[in-house]
């Protein structure tokens, strides 16, 4: 199938975190968008659903200076070079929930936000096996585990906010 | 309680489109992140679910130049200058499906990447009335209507990797 295709581009912005280019970009029809604001993420993410043996699910209350909010939230963050999914995932339970886990499985992997970012999410999902160590204190304020019941009620209530929070337990949920 | 905070901003790219800053953030416990990349969205958008009488739902076969994939979507798109999340969601309904839409409810609000941007997601709810237009063959290359059925298979076969397509249908799914 024809794909969009970049004609020129425009270099606003570089670094190992985020790229943002103006592209001028003509799709499979002929028709043409100058100035398309294209965010380039080098680096994918994952968000981790660490059960315990009743089903519960382990969350951290984070505050997030992008949208004013604390909430609880699944453990999530960027994936490292040279690191896969399932180590990433690993690493990130472990810091933000001082948890060590097993039985990782790639459950999904999507794009957040596809209008205008390749930003790439993973969806990972794991036991846990014991508290190791104290979770990382500049990131998280408390951890905490809910229940089946407890989650489904808190999206019916519109609680989570958090997109890749709220994605990764509705696929749970769904089974 | 306590929020991060701002003590410095640097302006990379400014537009009615997008913002990005390197803001100097402290947060609550003292903890300081220099150059932290803020992606500023001045818009929100809808995603809309679209069923008829037999709940189906509508799709539209997009081209996306950020993942260069084509796939089946819900209409969705940026909220215009004073236009509320329900005449955005008429509106992108019309222009990328044809079809005109009553019934409209606000089903679920969220920030798909709340790591890196405030982008905001409104998820719409409607019932179609009927075909009044063509769709905008500019951006959409085909439409049709998926069964129940067809679209819980298409999540377990891991089929959407658009985000917000993936998070109301699940919603939808969830009930």
């Amino acid at each position: 199938m024809l794909k969009p295709e970049r004609i020129s581009r425009k270099t606003i912005y570089q670094s190992s975190w985020v790229n943002l280019y103006l592209d001028t970009v003509k799709f499979p029809d002929g028709f043409v968008i100058e100035d398309y604001h294209l965010l380039d993420f080098p680096r994918a993410a994952v968000a981790v659903i660490v059960e315990n043996d009743f089903e519960n699910i382990v969350f951290a209350r984070i505050s997030r200076y992008t949208t004013g909010l604390t909430e609880w939230e699944l453990p999530a963050g960027g994936i490292e070079t040279g690191e896969s999914e399932i180590e990433a995932a690993k690493r990130e339970v472990l810091e933000e929930t001082g948890f060590s886990t097993e039985g990782h499985r790639l459950i999904y992997s999507y794009y957040p936000m596809n209008g205008s970012t390749n930003k790439q999410l993973h969806i990972v999902q794991c036991k846990a096996i014991e508290c190791v160590q104290d979770f990382d204190k500049n990131e998280v304020n408390e951890i905490r585990w809910f229940t089946k019941n407890e989650i489904r009620q808190m999206i019916k209530d519109k609680f989570f906010t958090d997109g890749p929070t709220l994605t990764a337990l509705l696929l749970w949920l769904q089974g």
